[in-house]
């Protein structure tokens, strides 16, 4: 029979994640580098805290630990996290709060709840892709705005803006990682924050703030003072914040948080009701303990030491084995350089080579709403060890050579044949 | 600001279940015996298994069980659910599964991959609230098709599809809970799940098969052999298949599956890679060691004794309270009977009445897509015990002879009063 017609337009226009595809390139079990997906270093996890709070939890028989639960999340986490964002700057109701299944579930009940077929939504160059995937699948129109070195272009913003509306348009969102945004790096600027959140308010747009790095700041480079929230100076309940337990503690407990206006936070609840019903009970419970016990401060000062000298052995790796052919913003905080190679080169494209030469990454296009940065990619520090971070760059060194050295016998043959 | 001018047209039609509302009633730490939500009994859980598993996997530090993972789910997971399935009669590839953040996630995803705004499916009257929920949020046109005894009237069905295709009306598929339907608890028939499966082959009509409490039949009164799936005689990938470790080993753990023809489980995937990337890991490994040593084939029986004795218990205290005002048909297995109150009771109106007394359910309303049933309530006998479960009878009866007295004091003033 043919299944192909009872989808609906949005399952038409579904494709596999970048980032996931990898996935099956590991399972072959070659010997290869994975600097593809942001996985957070496991031996970093708090395995014996863990252990000891899942003991003492299934222990206590409390039939509320493995029943079904309200959707909003469990109240003392939910007391918890409004904890968590009075220390981030924002003055936190629990009428606010949600607890999601990871960041990406919140991302996508923003987009179900915001946005209707052909609705314009804008977003940085170049964004996270599974917050392209979630707005694509509510079928968003989503239009790009350049970045700079202190992040978006809040001149190209306002211009972006200005064409839409001069065309009828509205714009309900602007989607930002202001924090190490996935996949640049790039902080946004203290100065361009207040900027970005005066311009929203003229414009009357809302702002979907993304923040699940915010912790990970590098202390030689970064301060916690320039990863204050956008939301932190939202008096109008302008801003959805977003942030996550996933790369602090850990990521299979699927526990994340959304913070919004009480008349937005009651319509995700209803949409997170249809969706899952609730995020896992006893994950919950186990991230609520491990906040109430410490292990989530204890975590953090380690996480930022140990992600800084990956990004610092990465960063040199880079200098001396790629300093004359790419360039890449010096990331201060997070999982990710991103890197741009001469123009000629198309990174997905190079993409077989590596995998032969035994190192992946994620082709940049991905991340492009408008077709755009076939000559980057990013590649991901966090989870490889030093020593596989330098054996990683050297093997994607001798693919990037390979690959100039192909194209420019290419090119003198093409040359060649010329008349 | 004004929020709700931001809202789609999706998030402009969801409502608050009315099972989850409850939930609210019950924070309240009032003394209330709650026949609302289908939660298992907790005392069943089986704990000491629970602990031992999850203590030996966080010891293992095996950095895949916190971390993030693949989207179709835990591979040996995945082979232990294509064993059951063929346990229950379906041939299951690996290519036809994907585990999901329960049930109600995979409900979800075939609304997502299946319907457009305005698509036509077709439902049991009654029918599971959740199941409405994520059919609205996807803005599906509901028709709802009468049940008899044995299940869902197929001539009521056939006559409703044909009045559509009359119409010009496309209907993308029927679903249903063939085994102890929630809300009523009736079993489809045997030789009517094999009718119906021809119906969806004659008509072109794809079949979503939910079958939470398949495990869950009495040994008193249903066999093994009449819980068959549809899906068990589907050649040709009509049928999509839902099931779940939340009623047999613990909802908690957000642990279910589907099942569908290859095209569309990829397209189930993308759809979940973009809702929360992956079911929770620890979660998934904790199940997949909970089949692998026995726990869940250790449960099963137990869990039917322990239901069967509280449908028992349940049913012998309506009769001997309400046997002269209300009817039900006997449950065979699940978790739930269905009442049916004289014509003149509107049970979501006698619902405070009910709370005062100290006991709560489910207005039956909110399981018809069609505005019926104001004198139906659903009554979940699974987790209170058995005292609690003649405590609570009671005090429903209370309140139905109260609510009777005072509609008919009312009536009597009514009639006076008329000239």
């Amino acid at each position: 029979m043919n299944h192909e017609s009872f989808l609906s337009r949005a399952a038409a226009g579904m494709t596999q994640s970048a980032i996931r595809r990898m996935g099956g390139i590991l399972a072959t079990g070659r010997d290869i580098v994975s600097f593809a997906p942001g996985y957070p270093a496991p031996d970093t996890f708090a395995w014996d805290d863990f252990r000891a709070i899942a003991a003492e939890l299934l222990a206590s028989r409390d039939g509320s630990i493995l029943q079904y639960g309200p959707t909003r999340g469990y109240r003392p986490l939910l007391e918890v996290i409004a904890g968590l964002q009075r220390g981030r700057g924002i003055d936190t109701a629990i009428e606010d709060l949600l607890v999601t299944t990871g960041s990406q579930q919140g991302l996508d009940l923003v987009a179900r709840v915001l946005i209707d077929p052909g609705d314009v939504i804008l977003v940085e160059l170049p964004t996270y892709v599974g917050a392209i995937s979630a707005f694509r699948n509510a079928q968003a129109t989503m239009i790009g705005v350049p970045q700079e070195q202190d992040g978006i272009d809040l001149d190209a913003l306002d211009r972006t803006f200005a064409r839409l509306a001069a065309d009828g348009r509205r714009v309900k969102f602007l989607y930002v990682v202001p924090n190490f945004q996935n996949p640049t790096g790039l902080l946004i600027g203290l100065d361009k924050r207040r900027r970005l959140l005066e311009w929203a308010e003229r414009r009357d747009v809302l702002v979907v703030e993304d923040d699940p790095y915010r912790d990970l700041y590098f202390e030689d480079s970064a301060s916690e003072a320039e990863v204050r929230p956008i939301k932190a100076d939202d008096r109008s309940g302008r801003v959805i914040y977003l942030s996550s337990f996933s790369k602090t503690l850990a990521p299979g407990y699927r526990v994340a948080w959304i913070a919004a206006a009480p008349p937005l936070a009651a319509k995700l609840e209803m949409a997170k009701q249809a969706e899952d019903l609730l995020t896992g009970s006893l994950d919950q419970r186990v991230v609520y303990e491990a906040c109430k016990r410490g292990v989530l401060d204890r975590q953090v000062p380690t996480l930022r030491r140990h992600y800084a000298h990956k990004r610092d052995v990465m960063q040199d790796a880079l200098k001396r084995e790629l300093g004359d052919l790419a360039t890449w913003p010096r990331p201060s905080g997070g999982f990710f350089l991103w890197l741009t190679l001469p123009a000629s080169v198309n990174a997905d494209i190079m993409l077989p080579r590596a995998i032969e030469e035994g190192v992946i990454y994620v082709a940049g296009e991905a991340f492009y709403v408008n077709g755009e940065g076939q000559n980057t990619l990013r590649l991901s520090f966090s989870a490889p060890t030093p020593e596989r971070i330098e054996t990683g760059v050297s093997r994607l060194a001798r693919a990037l050579r390979a690959e100039l050295a192909a194209s420019a016998t290419a090119a003198g043959a093409a040359r060649q044949g010329a008349p």
